[in-house]
């Protein structure tokens, strides 16, 4: 295992005091790694937390700040955070007009939020959930029951953190959310495996001339292996059954976004996203909307993901609303 | 050799033409691969062209747009450029003001933008040139006499930049980016080597339990080869020759980017960053401005760079100022 650590046991702990020294303009730290919007709670807006287990860095400390999240609750690396650091982030998130947890659909992540809003009820602080499973690979995998919750992600936080920013109230910010999930599709590829710190080794193995197409943000296994093909041949093996699965077609218009999974260079997130514009294009569907980068990762490995996100006009303005956080800026 | 491409021989093209739509609120593309910022040069400001072997993303063409660069010119992967598309850029980049070349201290780069800047002298387009050459590691290299121009470009490019869009003339933006320069410096480790398309194999070997100080940003050999040691000892190996060629010490305030390779997980990088930091504390000296991320990258390489800029009051007004590129974006 070559990686830039120290203790296995301190990467996460290091690593978030790290990245909230460097962006200390954004954000502070509280108990329990929790990485809250500096400042505090902004008063009579609705709180917005996610969280979840590490390794998938922006995600989601990277999007707390001006119109995103109020707070993020990391975990071990690939590992759910427990209820106590989510009941620190749901309180330091709430001025009192409710907060909403968007939760990634894993098992352990489900089950802690859901601790954890009851928790923070019991303190009378009111909390909505929105689950995001957007992952059309597979139906039930390793840590999930449903569809796993990916890349898309970062859209659901965008988008109902700007409903949020602008003074929607709780019920409106979960429909927005709720909404976001609802009409946004991912699939992913990995072209090698990453390692967790504490384990020591890959998390699963694939031969040289193999991918797994399909694979989830922790090396779940996907659809299939097959053999390695071109980046246009692999764009659509990823495109074509989310343009499926999500019915969009003739006339709309959708947000793309290609995601990498933390390993692969830039040149090579750009060629899939040429070419699942192009193929979107040829269906008669609009890319009004393109976020291309490194958003939702798997530490180091190498592979990307494509998401489409039907857009209405609101969903537009939302997302074109002004956001100030480590890795998501314009209009700030 | 595992790669997100189609035909090697189009990597770049398609990466750059993925790129430009993606991102064309910003950008244009121009004939030779030249990315340019959208809506062309703007009338009485200097414009600021950089290039170089592409592979590097984002540089240069994340930073092209407000604030930053006018045009950028890609190269081949890890190759540089011509003439003919370095005078395509100039020619956009310039409004009668004059034109900044920012090139990276490579001898193909100093070549062949000295042989652009006598076409486009030829054709009334007055151009200053600034090398940057940052990278304390070795004093002449594979491809460089001299040193060579690593991470801290990024840092030249955007305060000149910002000197340019205030109104800065030639002759003043020509030493705001010389003064970045000469007080900057860099260097970095790879865990892992990269592997350029067309070669479809990596550029160097490393053990398993080997790690390269002082690598250059095409994988060029380093200073040494030592054990994998922990981040904090690594960290030291790339700050300690900085701060000390640089010669800041207590009392002064300085600029830390912790860039990544490629393949480095951002989690890796805030690690770097956090013992970085609290190295330099403890000499006395303040780290006023933090950037960290992957700025200048070499494809997968998994590894990362430690640079440090001695700030000045003007240089921090310089470097806070607005910018609006694909990869670097605050206050627009």
């Amino acid at each position: 295992m070559k990686k830039l650590i120290n203790d296995p046991t301190n990467a996460t702990s290091e690593a978030v005091e790290g990245f909230v020294l460097a962006h200390s303009d954004l954000v502070t730290q509280l108990d329990g790694l929790v990485v809250a919007r500096a400042g505090g709670a902004v008063a009579g807006k609705v709180g917005i937390v996610s969280g979840g287990g590490s390794g998938h860095e922006p995600l989601h400390a990277g999007f707390v700040g001006v119109g995103m999240l109020d707070a993020a609750v990391p975990g071990a690396m690939f590992t759910s955070p427990t209820p106590d650091p989510i009941v620190v982030a749901t309180k330091a998130a709430d001025s009192g007009a409710g907060v909403l947890h968007i939760v990634k659909n894993y098992t352990g992540d489900v089950l802690n939020f859901e601790t954890a809003a009851e928790l923070a009820d019991a303190e009378d602080i009111e909390v909505a959930t929105v689950i995001v499973n957007d992952d059309v690979a597979v139906e039930d995998s390793l840590y999930t029951a449903g569809r796993r919750g990916v890349a898309g992600t970062v859209l659901v936080e965008k988008i109902a953190g700007a409903a949020a920013e602008r003074g929607d109230d709780l019920a409106a910010v979960t429909q927005v959310a709720t909404d976001v999930n609802a009409n946004m599709r991912s699939m992913g590829v990995a072209l090698t495996a990453c390692t967790v710190p504490h384990a020591g080794k890959p998390s699963f193995e694939l031969a040289d001339d193999e991918i797994e197409i399909g694979i989830g943000i922790h090396g779940e296994p996907g659809r299939r292996r097959v053999p390695l093909a071109s980046a246009d041949e692999i764009t659509d093996m990823l495109l074509d059954p989310v343009v499926e699965d999500l019915g969009v077609g003739e006339g709309e218009e959708v947000l793309l976004l290609v995601n990498g999974m933390g390993g692969t260079p830039a040149s090579e997130l750009a060629i899939v996203y040429r070419h699942a514009r192009a193929r979107l294009e040829a269906r008669g569907i609009t890319v009004a909307r393109s976020l291309v980068g490194n958003y939702v990762t798997s530490l180091e490995m190498q592979g990307a993901s494509v998401t489409v996100l039907r857009l209405s006009e609101s969903m537009k303005e939302l997302y074109d609303a002004p956001v100030k956080t480590a890795a998501l800026r314009w209009g700030l």
